[in-house]
Order: C-alpha cells, then structure tokens, then sequence
C-alpha cells in the first residue's frame, strides 16, 4: 500500500514502527533501538563518504550524500529508526551567523551574536527556503528508506542554540551567553522567544517533508540552575512543542525532549508536552521511570563509554539498562550520549544484538 | 589564650568559627561564606605572586608564596574561612607521574598510567616527605592566619584523581579511563584503593599540620552512571572518611565531600560519613536539603556565572540561594564551583556582601 505525502512523493507504509509506538508507550515485541550520532565518524563508511564530500557542513548540504550516510549504519545494524543527517545549529546559521567547523574545535559561528541590537536584528526565515537542503535530504531519506523504519527530524533547543550564537562556538564557562543571561534577562528573553519561533517552524517543516518524529536537543540545559532551566531553556521547548504538527501519515508524530545533564529536572520536562524524555546515564531508568510516574516515554540510557568495553561487557550493560526500565512499554534503548568515533562499530552491533536477544521478555 | 599544634608552633584560638560550626549544623549568627578558588587568577594581586613564583607548581611547592596568596582573598574580603593553595593533583605527582600545567590546557601527567602493570607498580609515599611543601605551607598558612578563620585542607577524590592519571590530563569522553573501567574492573579497583589509602594520608597529615576541615573534591565523579559513582567514586571516599583524624585543636575536624554533577546521588552521599555535602547549582538547595533530610550540612550553591551579573543581579541571586536553603543550621554559602578567572573582584565583594547582610534573618 501507498501512501501520498506532502503531494509530491509516495511513500511506503510503515514496516517497523517500533519506535513511534515505544515513543507513545504502546506495546511492542520488543524495546526499539537507535543511536545517537548512529551515522557518524565511528563507521569507515562514514569517512569515507565525508572525505568524498569535503566539510561537515558540505555533507549536510548535499541531499544525495546526507541521505546515504543516514542509511549507512541501518546496512549494517538491524536498528529501529533512523535520523536525518544534519547538524543542531543548521536554525543560526540560517539565520546568518555562518556555521562553520574547525578541527578538533567543534562547531563555530563567523559572526557570533553579542548585543541586544544583534537579538532584534535577527531574521525571521522560511526553512523551505533558508533550510531547503535540509527538506530535501529528509524527503530523499524518506523515500530511500521506503517504509522500512521511521525517520527522526531534530533541531537544537533554543538556549543550546543560544550558547553556540552567542560564545561563537563551543566553551567551557559559558561566561558570555550566562552573563547575557543575567545582566539583561529581557533581551535574553527576546532571543529565546525567536530561537523558539524559528525551530517550531523547523521542525514542522522537517515534518512537512516526512520526519515521523522529532527530537529537540538540549545540549547545554544542564549547565543552568533549576530556576534558570525553567525559565531560560524547558519554558522555550514546551512553547515549540504546542506550535508542532501532532500528524503525519495518518499517525502521531511523538516528541523527543533531551536535556543532557538534565536527570534531576525529569519531573518538570513530563509536563513540557514531549511524549519522551531522552535520558542521560547517570540516573538509573528505574528511578527516572518513578520520577516521571510514566506520563511519558523514556529513551537511554547506556553510557556511551560502555561501548570502550568487551562484547561480555557491553551485553552486560545492555541487561543492568533494560532491568532498571523493568517490564512495560515506553522504553526506546539508546546510549546516553552521541556515539563516539573511536567506538569500533563491532562493539556498537554487540549492544544493538543484546537489546534484540534480552527485551523481548520485557514485552510479555 | 594559646594551644600547642603538633607539639610544633603554637597557634591562636580561633577568633571566627561559623564555617567550623555550619558544618556540623550548629547554630551561627550568619551563614558563614568562602569561594572555591578565592586564591586566584581573578585577583590582580594573586597575578602579580603567580608571575613572580614561576609556574603554578613552583607557586604550590614555595609554601612562603603559597601563604601569601591563601591569604589575598581574606585582605580583601570578609571571608569566613581560608583554604589551602594547592591543587588536587599533588598526589599522583608525589607517586611520580610528573603533573606540570599547559597553558589553556590545564593539568597534565608526563608519565599517565595505563596499564595493570602501572597500576601495581605505584609506589605508597610519605605525605610529610614526598608532599612536605603542602605541609610546610600548612603550618605556615596557620601561623599567619593566627586563628582569623579556620584553614581548610584538601584532595582530589580517588576516581578524579585516576581520569587525570589514566587520560594523562583533561578529557572530554574519559575514553581511556572509563575504558580500563569497562575492560578490566578488578584493575581499576586495585588503583582507585590504593589512591585512598593515599589521600587518607594525605588528608591526616594536613590535619596533624593544621587543617581544620578537609575537603574531598570529586570533580569527575558525575561522569559516571549510578551504579559506577556509588562503586567507582563514593565507596572509595567512604573509605578514606572512615580512616581520617576526627579531632585536632580538641575540635571535629568536618569533612566536606564535592561531587560536581551529582545531585541526583545526594541521598547516597549522605551516608558517606561526611559532614557536609558541596552542591552545584543544578539543584535547589531546598530540594537537596530534602534529600540529605538534614543529615549533613550543604555548602553552596551559587552558579559561578552569577558573578558576570551586576551588584544588583549578584544580590538577588545571593537571596534566592539563601531562601532556598531557607533557616535553620546546616548551610557554608559558597559558589557552585571555582570562580571564573574572568570574574571582577568587586563582584565577588557584592557577593560575599549580600551574604553578610541577608544571611542573619535566617538564624535567629
């Protein structure tokens, strides 16, 4: 059976929805798994095809190539989703700030934003336009895909957004973008209330084009106070979530909210509107499971340095997860955390094959 | 009146005990206030010994030069405790990795462990030999101090400690480390007990030299899940708790513990043994105070970002801190972490200031 999207493509019918039924905590056969950064330097693939095309932004911008390193890692491992290819600051550099990266440096911006005058300068921008490349890798990945596994959209949060824009790239103290933060808390607010405006828009246009779900990626939320996240980062997600397109093919396109470092705000993140809350690994699935009284879906949350480990090792790790969730549905396996490049991909197929062999009795 | 130390120096009564006496949840007649890092790069006057001492491990290791900057901030300020200038990595140094300090780079190890080999070639020392410029900066430290604050001592925690060893320096995804933690468990246990046996020394001899409290600075410990903090970080500071000197100058020596990032693992912490508890500002005090149920003392928990603010933003934040611990005893205000290079002193004043004026309400 066919489906018509946005009018322009056929799409097959979903093969495997494990994950949007997980995300929505409908039952499944068993716990679906994906990882993040699962297309990406640890594989030689990757590499390969990043060398083929010159820059990390390069890459992005190449709809034809974007789409083949998002399938790459689903050749070699029997996982559940897949996720665009992309950058979480493709949204400022749309904006103008130009997006480049540096060796070793991580991403960075030409033309960082330091004043208030620079917050009410930005533009607003239509990502079919601005951000049509990124439309374009998600229709050809849709359509690559052919119905075998759900395609996940995403974009940076706001504030995380907000760090890279301000301290022009990555940082340790976060001295520029808090000391905005303090000194004028209004036009803070001016900003974030863009930022959120401008990733709604995003992300329903990354919809538009066929990402069945979506997850915002909060990066830097941890590094805020309670009052601060509150305020400064989960009040911004919870707005673009109320502003997102809830369908897509008929189904419910869930939302993914992750706040890296973010373990002890659980509570409040259920009630932001996500269907799922990424979980980083310093809270066990157990306790992170009770905190959020399952109003929501939880997706981790293995250490991504357990992957450093032995096959024994990394199946033992795998069962401690799936344990601490326990048995029931609304549980995505996931790392913690981007997988790392040195991980050989040997050791990431023993973490996807023991989710495969120990979730099932989970699901009974 | 005059007490004999060490049947060595002699040493005044101590004229300011609020730190001494929060820490063990006794009244006082305001929150007593320090900084991690008050010694340091933000103070003009601390630049200008630096520049003269050479390196920061000739600074650490000349104990004339080291009094001397403990004792800038208290010239400045209205502090209500000292803290020993060191750094948390003078043991594996004394164990012979060789730490010395790359500009931009922070701490690193000429010769970092790697391997089973290395792990049981590493030599116990005498602290009052190996490390005898900490204790002569000790004495020092207290003689010139003539009973104006309590002095306190300090280490890095055994697991912060080995990432430092292992990586040879800072990291970013504790590969190395967490690796031989995955890959050979029994390894890593044999190391991280012989670094408490260490520290445990370690802490005892700055006690006998003059410490007053201690404080065990886990920088690294939130990296960890749950299950590898409670094994691999907070059961080897149980271990060195359990073996300190409990009394010097016929007072309690308290014991402080710092997990950055480990709000979540507050409950766990304590039980430790410890009296007092750091928290960084990724948690209310008034949910941490819940969470210890008034069983140690808190010590924080301002972001150290507050101090870009202006004296206006500063004292604010000052009053939210203190009425989220709200009153009763218990509470060391101080940063969150070590203040910022970059931070002008005068802001660090506004803060000590407003401690001082909106700390006595909560005590009566």
């Amino acid at each position: 059976m066919f489906l018509f999207l946005s009018g322009e493509i056929s799409v097959s019918e979903l093969q495997n929805d494990r994950l949007l039924r997980a995300l929505l905590r409908q039952p499944v056969d068993r716990t679906p798994v994906w990882m993040m950064r699962q297309a990406g330097r640890y594989l030689p693939e990757y590499r390969a095809t990043r060398e083929q095309a010159g820059s990390f932004m390069d890459l992005c911008k190449a709809p034809d190539l974007a789409c083949e390193v998002t399938l790459q890692p689903l050749e070699r491992f029997p996982l559940d989703a897949a996720i665009l290819f992309s950058d979480i600051l493709t949204v400022p550099d749309a904006m103008g700030l130009g997006l480049y990266f540096s060796s070793g440096e991580g991403p960075r911006f030409e033309r960082p934003l330091r004043d208030a005058k620079a917050v009410r300068a930005l533009p607003l921008f239509d990502p079919e336009i601005e951000l049509g490349y990124v439309m374009d890798a998600v229709r050809t990945i849709r359509k690559a895909l052919n119905g075998r596994v759900p395609l996940i959209g995403f974009s940076g949060s706001p504030w995380t957004l907000a760090t890279y824009m301000v301290e022009g790239g990555s940082t340790k103290n976060f001295a520029l973008v808090k000391g905005m933060m303090y000194r004028e808390p209004a036009v803070m607010h001016e900003f974030l209330g863009k930022l959120a405006d401008s990733v709604a828009l995003y992300l329903n246009a990354q919809i538009a084009a066929g990402a069945q779900a979506v997850m915002l990626f909060d990066t830097w939320g941890g590094v805020l106070s309670t009052q601060h996240y509150n305020e400064f980062s989960l009040d911004y997600m919870r707005q673009i979530i109320s502003q997102l397109t809830t369908e897509a093919d008929g189904r419910k396109v869930p939302v993914i909210l992750f706040t890296k470092g973010g373990a002890q705000w659980l509570p409040q993140m259920a009630d932001s509107g996500a269907d799922a809350l990424g979980v980083d690994w310093t809270i066990e699935l157990s306790q992170a499971r009770e905190l959020v009284q399952d109003r929501v879906a939880l997706q981790g949350n293995l250490d991504p340095c357990a992957l450093y480990g032995t096959p024994e090792s990394i199946r033992e790790a795998v069962a401690a997860v799936l344990a601490s969730y326990g048995k029931g549905n609304g549980h995505v396996f996931n790392l913690g955390h981007g997988i790392h490049p040195e991980i050989p991909p040997e050791n990431a197929g023993a973490m996807i094959q023991a989710v495969q062999d120990l979730s099932p009795q989970y699901h009974r």
